[in-house]
């Protein structure tokens, strides 16, 4: 599929009728969404720019999605190679076709599995960075429907926080990193959770609609092994004091 | 002395050579300090604003310096009486002839004692709030000397985060609340800390210079026994953006 994709000539067969494209506004790269709602937030695109890797990295991205993150960290980073794990088998199979469409089926591979299966498929302390934007919602945290991919996407379904984690520091390498989206009010079962599986915090920042109101993300970064040592900085503000998206956020997407 | 001061006719005793009064311009309250630099700063103020009790609550203060803290949440709450532990025989001195001072000695009671020997002193379970602004710097984090006393506010010499939590744990009631403020940096120290001893963080402020910098402090608020839920509030800010003092922190004192 690759091939034809990539001769423009079948592009009409990479979509399905409830799909869409869009222009990701960096490097040409584009990503396909299903129209009626499972399409990537400013979450994702946050957590991208968040994470730092060092050239040549392999990373990890677990409960992927569209794959999304994969496709902004490449954009944005010289890695070797990412490795992609979703659990959903159309959800994985549409991100497919997004690195295909993009010709990065052979720099970004995505796989439909269980991330508790990682181990298997990958072997441990394979990689030098894993990112995660997870379910955020605990179990039991409402009634969701098991079969609705947007129910998998925000509730601890199939993998709870304690899941991730845990693979996550099964699969880095020592002092390896791990850069986690989640919500501010789970932010102690983040830290508690990363520190239980040797992850030690290393940079947090706190994401608020604005610069005087309360934050409603975190983003977070802990190292395998690491020594402790947080740097919590400054806030980063969705929109400006007028309300305007403040473009920290917007370049290049 | 507490008759004598509240005559007036003795005042000139109640300080030594090398202290000050200082007026707090909160219903003329007063508070003793030493001339060289053993006074109270911002965090002491933010965690007594950021406090909040219920009328007729009885609350412990620890690590307890010059007072302050006991002085300030007596002037804006309706508490039933206050203890106040200070382990410098020289500093509780102090605070305990703020109290007087102040006609308060009868409402805060200073005792000089190392706070490990709470439960002796107090016996357990026997507050409704905690609040404490511990010395902020690991052990070992830097050379200091043991007989100092801005050493023993600033260093974790004659207690540690750990003892600090573990003490309030066993004096609070059920559900009771601990207050503290303490360094950003050590935020997740702060939270594993307090999950050991089973207080659950309830409340967070991030403490931040202005609304473009990072947090040197949080003010933080667990209950023991408490269920998971986190509320982090926006940021307090101790500039605005003309970098002058806002009025929030500054107001009655």
């Amino acid at each position: 599929m690759a091939f034809l994709i990539r001769n423009g000539a079948f592009m009409e067969n990479i979509i399905l009728p409830n799909e869409k494209i869009e222009d990701l506004n960096i490097k040409g790269y584009r990503i396909i969404q299903t129209k009626d709602g499972f399409c990537f937030g400013s979450d994702a695109v946050l957590l991208s720019k968040f994470a730092s890797f060092k050239k040549g990295d392999r990373v990890l991205d677990l409960c992927s999605g569209t794959g999304i993150i994969p496709v902004l960290c490449w954009a944005r980073n010289n890695l070797s190679r990412i490795d992609a794990v979703e659990i959903v088998p159309e959800v994985a199979a549409m991100a497919s076709r997004t690195m295909a469409l993009n010709c990065l089926d052979e720099q970004i591979f995505v796989k439909n599995a269980d991330l508790k299966n990682c181990v298997e498929i990958y072997g441990k302390r394979q990689f030098d960075a894993v990112t995660c934007n997870p379910p955020y919602m605990n179990q039991g945290g409402g009634i969701v429907n098991p079969n609705d991919y947007l129910a998998i996407a925000r509730h601890e379904i199939h993998c709870t926080l304690d899941d991730v984690v845990h693979v996550a520091s099964d699969m880095l390498k020592p002092h390896g990193k791990l850069f986690m989206v989640h919500r501010a009010d789970r932010l102690c079962d983040v830290i508690s959770t990363f520190r239980k599986y040797s992850i030690e915090p290393k940079r947090l920042s706190m994401v608020q609609p604005n610069s005087k109101s309360a934050p409603n993300l975190i983003l977070i970064e802990g190292a395998l092994f690491g020594k402790v040592q947080l740097k919590v900085t400054a806030p980063v503000c969705m929109y400006d004091d007028n309300g305007n998206y403040i473009q920290q956020i917007t370049d290049e997407l």
